[in-house]
């Protein structure tokens, strides 16, 4: 049962449903996605209904954000230590595996939610999370509780001017809406033309160049690079899930054809981890966050702008508004990208393309290999281990109170010693224990993390892919003038295009990864000196007491 | 099936058979005890025969002597790191712990073979062992494999004068029989009152003096502590296993009653790790060699003597057959002991050896649970745990493989950095894996010849509690006027002896115990120390590979 926040009319032959606000509904399923959930009405009619619209109780935080400016990478370097993961409940690579044949459009088709299934799914990290955290049971959270506030203060809906707001809110959830349908079934058909074979590019958007750096094409990088710290309940300003969850739509809407968006930090987890639970989810909040403030691209969009520079209800909902309004999103991002190189042809186009897919299929086995053995060794390390060393030290220290109990004298050096060194293993089993969250944290944090955005790869690839296969059929569609022969022309200039936003986001991943992986593995190792000079220094002690009379 | 080296002549009512040499026979049960197999001939006869008289193949090793005499301790010290054990199959604490009011009487009675049963165990270690020299099946060996040269150039039997050979053997063994039959069911009517009761002792008998020391009884030391290096394959002084086995039937003789004499390292068991096996063998055959030179009353007794100095055959056998016709055995031994101290009365006798009796119980219990510990932790460190570290290793050095793929520039000091951590992580799963060896093995082998040690003390404390409840019915016997006045008297004397005995025999072990604790403790730690030392070392030459850009 959940409670309608506001009216809402449907559009009809959209499977929608009209609801008022105060109405009660039953939901039906709530893993639709696109902003989306099915309910039913007293009167037995079902349909959809946009998520925001009705009240569903979740567990509530409190975020608000520093949005820090300064020279690249210094600060940021601070930052990805607190090493951040989004991440992808299903696995989109799968369908390539069983069908290495079935190119973009089966990959589409067997994966129609693409990697929006991710957030819905209850344990967002599968089989590779960390153990303490995930065995509570999914329950209703109270993430939402004060959207409460939101709706008495008026939230950020219906103070709008303009059309009535939930009209506003339908037209914004229709337009999402409307790229979801473009990318999912039907995109395969439509979807890479709406660009390739686009008449005339809106004016006045914002242009992406693509320069030509020593690695190849990259993306404009500004002079300083944007920092970003979330902060957790305090009341700078406040940005609650909703408003990331609503960020996140954006960003994919706008940049999910050619940079990968991962998925936000799950919300719904909750249980008997808790307090672990949220603090990894902070971490990870501000994982992708800070990523996002790495990307070029992303950090210096108006909609990102929007959202670390909030300073009023007011400037925010106009902002807003004017963001779910912009056109120049899917595929079309592709048409604000100006590479300075001259145009590469298709078989280059193709190679390149090819390469990446190959790679980052390549890098999600190895990072998902590393997850699976961290998985195991954290469980090793949490579990059997430091019971085995607890044993060890008690059987010295029960050996110890015997050898006390033999009545002969000069003992006592002995079993001091002894009960000494059956302490230092109950020590080092604690330390064991203790160790994962020091070290193998990060570095499962960090693989989790590219995990998540690999698994948004077989998305963008693939509409690179499609794009490819609609240019080989340019001949054919001029020869049954589905299309000018210009039009052929224009399509390679513009998979040409294409093929270097992919390679100036290939070159900021490979950049990015080269960063990561090397602080992450100097941290783990750095740790993992320490725990085992922190060991033998122990033991020494331990030695020193016994004597070899 | 087995062939028959010697005639022997069955004693009337003793369950014995008469073979010839040359005849086959059939064993029926070759886990009898005491020297004596069960077979049965080719009429269908059943009976006990000397083991010694009968041909089982078993496997061959060449041991030879050295015996070495110098200042006590610092050469033996250099000897018991190569930590050995005796040990003992069966629990002979069991009896005690599922009827502790049943005193020592049913302590022999539910456990007729005492110390010796261990001997025939396929796995003497029990659960207790390293799984990988435990692994192969027990399959006849051939121990014996030059016992046939023996005979061909006469054995150590046929040539001796006096009675035939045949008879000469078998009134040995019909020696070692009255003992046995002495010791177990029967012990507990006839045995102690040999001594306690025993008119006149024999005369001219080397005599044990017992001084007070500083920590209460004490055996007399010798000036210079006895050592012995076993050799293996060599081809000085040849004492094969089987005379092993002769001294230690001796020695379990003449000293039982007072001196737990720990059981040889079992022969038997060969198969997988045979080469690993017989190491340990040795090891343990030293540690044997090294625990009886190391006692003051063994080491300095004619029959350890004369098994030291071996010279040739003559000296040999006659020393031998001059062992075997001793007659101051079992009980018997407390005849030869003289404490300086003044008798004590019954009730600190009784206290004096039940706290004997509590502290060697816990001890076991304690040795016990670190060899069960120590097991857990060699299957662990051999088995999951390296395979882990070895997973961990590959896991970096796939996703190294990839990341070479990436055709970005700047790669490689990532790659190479990462491939050298996946190595040190090989590395360290090796060294996981070998490390038991290094200083488990000696931490597990102490405490197994310490649980075989232990294991001999409820038959020695057994023969003293009987000697205390036989003092108790002195005066029923005087009152049934089964003993005189007088011999009560003499009884409670000798039950003060038997305490002496018994509490230099404890001090004796109490001091050897923390020499030989101190020892493998440092030791262990030691290699333990060096183990993670030389693991942080290697991550840190990892660490030093990568580089914060």
């Amino acid at each position: 049962m959940a409670q309608v926040l506001y009216d809402f009319t449907a559009e009809p032959g959209n499977n929608e449903l009209t609801v008022k606000e105060g109405e009660t509904v039953t939901i039906t399923n709530q893993n639709i996605g696109g902003g989306w959930i099915e309910a039913q009405n007293s009167r037995g009619e079902v349909g959809l209904v946009p998520e925001d619209y009705i009240e569903v109780r979740e567990c509530g935080d409190d975020f608000s954000i520093s949005s820090l400016s300064h020279p690249a990478l210094t600060t940021t370097a601070g930052s990805s230590t607190r090493a951040s993961v989004a991440s992808n409940g299903n696995d989109p690579w799968s369908v390539w595996n069983t069908d290495p044949s079935g190119g973009s459009n089966n990959n589409w088709a067997s994966n129609p939610e693409g990697t929006q299934t991710g957030k819905n799914a209850p344990d967002p990290w599968g089989s590779h999370g960390h153990p303490q955290a995930y065995q509570g049971p999914a329950e209703d959270d109270e993430w939402d509780d004060d959207w409460d506030d939101m709706k008495s203060t008026g939230g950020y809906v219906e103070s709008e001017s303009g059309d009535s707001g939930a009209m506003q809110r339908g037209g914004a959830h229709a337009t999402s809406m409307k790229i979801s349908l473009n990318k999912f079934p039907g995109f395969s058909k439509s979807g890479p033309e709406l660009y390739l074979l686009c008449k005339q590019f809106a004016k006045g958007k914002d242009k992406l160049p693509i320069y030509t750096g020593e690695v190849g094409p990259v993306w404009s990088y500004p002079e300083s690079q944007l920092d970003c710290i979330v902060h957790f309940h305090t009341n700078t300003v406040n940005h609650r899930y909703k408003h990331f969850d609503w960020l996140y739509e954006r960003l994919l809407d706008k940049f999910g054809s050619a940079i990968p968006i991962p998925s936000l930090p799950d919300k719904q987890v909750t249980g008997r981890f808790e307090e672990e639970f949220i603090k990894m989810r902070m971490e990870r909040l501000q994982g992708w966050m800070t990523r996002m403030c790495r990307h070029p691209v992303v950090s210096s969009s108006e909609v990102f702008q929007l959202f670390l520079t909030y300073k009023d209800e007011k400037d925010w909902k106009m902002g807003k508004r004017k963001a779910e309004k912009d056109e120049t999103v899917g595929v079309m991002i592709f048409s604000t990208i100006e590479p300075e190189a001259p145009d590469l042809d298709l078989i280059e186009v193709e190679q390149k393309c090819d390469q990446f897919s190959r790679f980052t299929k390549a890098m999600d086995d190895g990072v998902k290999e590393i997850l699976t053995v961290g998985h195991e060794h954290w469980k090793r390390c949490t579990g059997p281990l430091p019971k085995e060393y607890q044993r060890i030290g008690k059987a010295f220290q029960n050996l110890s109170t015997v050898f006390t109990s033999s009545g002969y004298q000069g003992e006592s050096t002995l079993t001091d010693a002894l009960t000494a060194a059956g302490k230092t293993y109950e020590d080092i089993a604690q330390m064991v224990a203790e160790q994962p969250k020091k070290d193998l944290h990060f570095l499962m944090e960090t693989n989790n993390e590219y995990k998540g955005l690999l698994g948004c790869f077989p998305d963008t690839i693939g509409v690179h892919k499609a794009a490819i296969d609609k240019v080989k059929e340019a001949d054919k569609l001029v020869a049954t003038s589905k299309i000018a022969p210009q039009d052929k022309v224009t399509m390679g200039k513009r998979a040409s295009t294409m093929s270097y936003a992919l390679q100036a986001e290939m070159n900021h991943f490979h950049s990015n990864r080269i960063y990561d992986y090397n602080r992450v593995m100097q941290l783990y190792l750095e740790e993992q000196v320490k725990f085992y000079e922190t060991i033998a220094a122990k033991l020494r002690q331990a030695h020193s007491q016994f004597t070899t009379m």
